[in-house]
């Protein structure tokens, strides 16, 4: 349950938690995102504070964009936290006379996270820095976190072990006549005593799920309000999706697409499992599943279009007659694959009208499902690295098949 | 698992998942918060949603100000749901020509949540409703919800029974040698098989957690980043929050305040547990804790001032000598009770400088805690009902001693 940097007995006083060298390749990315469109990145969203110090506080990170200066920290919450570029504030008026004291003028346009923060937070902030400009630091910070570091993908490779190694304890989890919720429960506290952190960041406001998604029979097809990949009528209205309590029949598919965060960086990869032989169209859909990965896989190299990965998808499902319920059957989602990091949903995002282009750093997860109405829902789910030269690397090596939960 | 409008076998494609009347008295409330301020209130915030049509749906509910007018629903996804007063839309661009083909007149003031709409979200929302004036929902909405109906009491007290029920088990899962984040796990399980739904909602997007904390030694002195009563370091810095792996030892304090989801409403209930007698000053400060608890109950009729609670909170702990180690040690929160419903954290506040007061109908958690260095965290937290007369009434009814693990 440790982490690179960090001692889990105590609280580290340290605020930052990333080599020299590491905070410096992620700023790096930060400024080259912002490409002169602001004198300073003002960041307050827990994911991007996380990204530029390895640490959550609660507060203001604040970036110039000159090459080399060091960010200030402006910490509301936790009090302990100490260092030279760190200043305790109760309220963010403060730091414009910080800024001064420290012999920093003030900028003449600031990037906001005007896609994280509520109105009313931005617009506090926007008086703070009373006459300066003001521009988006929400795609921004999307933009440089889309590309991940060799250290941000060692411990997403660290998190696919892991959420391997729960996978293939699945079937002894299984006990017939389970429910999809009672079997989803024991996945659950498997991935949690191996470290699993439970709680997945992402972005926006408007997703809600509970460490992840298991899905068998009609219930696949019942649509959600979020923009998640399959449905699910959940357990109740106010969390209408994933689970709902269904027994799992034998022969029929559990699709199983539950939480990787074991390190802060999420790795996201779906199986299916059966109590006895799958059907025929089962087992056709999982393996049409695994060959669009494998296909997509090929395709996504640096300089490959979201879009172009998007549409070879669909041909392959439709080439085999399983055009209809690519992606759901009832309603269906707007894309096969996104990017993932601190958070579930980055970019680049592998859609139809996608302009995203794929680069080198990129970790994507693919996952080309169907729903097959009487049986349920079908398919896997990888999550890959963009690599300079060759095809895409699987970083979720759970096996392929549907697997046997005897 | 089963709520009293849904059939958790399928998403039930009714819009409105209340009865006429629960949500003809919850529009009032709306409505008498709102008091005359705007033409209409638009609400996108899935609390929000929740609220006045008992699901959550992706969209916006459109609530004209004048009495017995229809809310129109706005639906974007899933996109089954049907009914007179829903139209299903791809974008808020749509509202105003639909509103204009219902006959309703532009408002000229309109309430948006300011205070949960992204920055962007709500510009955009501004944009399409041109020249209207416009003002915050967000407190509009806390006002509205912070007096429950009989119906969401009934759920919130259901939430309280079964949340009572696995607090009795939690002797029965522990097994000597377990660290704090062994026994969460255990707890965690045992509440999702009582039906919890996982997830709870908390407003703003500064916090985080996971299914609630568990705190034993001195980590309950590690402060975190996070608005809660207690800290914790947590196991990772990317969720610097509760357990962080710590052995349990034998006559220490575990600290128990864990997930009450059950219903959609959350009850919030805090434990203390030990393994092998207490020594006496934690049973003091445990004792303490109940009689903070009973004084306030008495004190907490319609007409009271929060900030009155809070004082005669503060005052006891002084007075029985546990004045530096009222809600933390190294670092203090800063209220000492909430209220509670659809989020954790609703009005009102019991604070210092809380300018709330109480009424009839308030569902609030008060949680007097103690942290004494080298032993631990200790106290108790019950969700309390505020009554027309008589004093608050407890709905969280586990006992309050602290338990034997044994």
């Amino acid at each position: 349950m440790q982490t690179l940097f960090h001692d889990h007995h105590g609280a580290d006083p340290r605020l930052l938690l990333l080599s020299a060298e590491e905070q410096s390749m992620r700023l790096s990315r930060v400024r080259a995102a912002l490409d002169g469109k602001a004198d300073a990145v003002l960041l307050r969203d827990n994911a991007n504070i996380y990204y530029v110090c390895g640490r959550v506080f609660s507060g203001y990170v604040y970036i110039p964009a000159v090459e080399d200066a060091q960010p200030i920290y402006f910490v509301r919450r936790p009090n302990h936290l100490a260092g030279e570029q760190v200043d305790l504030i109760r309220k963010p008026e403060e730091i414009p006379a910080i800024l001064a004291r420290r012999g920093l003028k003030a900028p003449g346009c600031i990037a906001l996270e005007l896609g994280a923060l509520s109105f009313d937070a931005a617009t506090r902030l926007m008086k703070v820095f009373g006459d300066a400009e003001v521009v988006d630091a929400t795609p921004v910070m999307r933009c440089a976190r889309a590309v991940k570091t060799p250290y941000e993908i060692e411990k997403l490779k660290a998190s696919g072990r892991k959420q391997t190694l729960i996978y293939e304890r699945i079937p002894k989890l299984y006990r017939e006549g389970m429910t999809d919720v009672e079997l989803q429960i024991e996945i659950e506290r498997a991935l949690r005593l191996e470290g699993c952190l439970g709680q997945f960041r992402v972005a926006g406001d408007e997703m809600e799920l509970f460490m992840g998604n298991v899905l068998t029979g009609d219930n696949a097809d019942n649509p959600s309000p979020y923009d998640f990949a399959m449905g699910g009528a959940g357990l109740d209205p106010s969390i209408p999706v994933g689970a709902n309590g269904s027994m799992i029949r034998p022969h029929k598919p559990v699709m199983v697409d539950v939480n990787g965060n074991f390190t802060g960086y999420m790795t996201d990869m779906t199986r299916c499992y059966s109590d006895g032989e799958p059907e025929e169209l089962t087992r056709k859909a999982n393996e049409c599943s695994r060959r669009i990965c494998r296909e997509l896989a090929q395709l996504g190299r640096p300089g490959a279009e979201a879009k172009a990965l998007y549409k070879r998808a669909v041909e392959i499902a439709e080439e085999e007659g399983f055009g209809p319920n690519f992606m759901g059957y009832r309603s269906h989602a707007g894309f096969v694959g996104h990017g993932v990091g601190i958070e579930v949903n980055e970019l680049p995002v592998i859609a139809p009208r996608s302009r995203d282009v794929l680069e080198a750093g990129n970790v994507i997860a693919l996952e080309p499902k169907f729903v097959l109405p009487g049986i349920g829902a079908v398919g896997i789910e990888n999550t890959y690295v963009v690599r300079a030269d060759g095809p895409m690397e699987c970083i979720t090596l759970a096996r392929e098949e549907i697997t046997d939960l005897d």
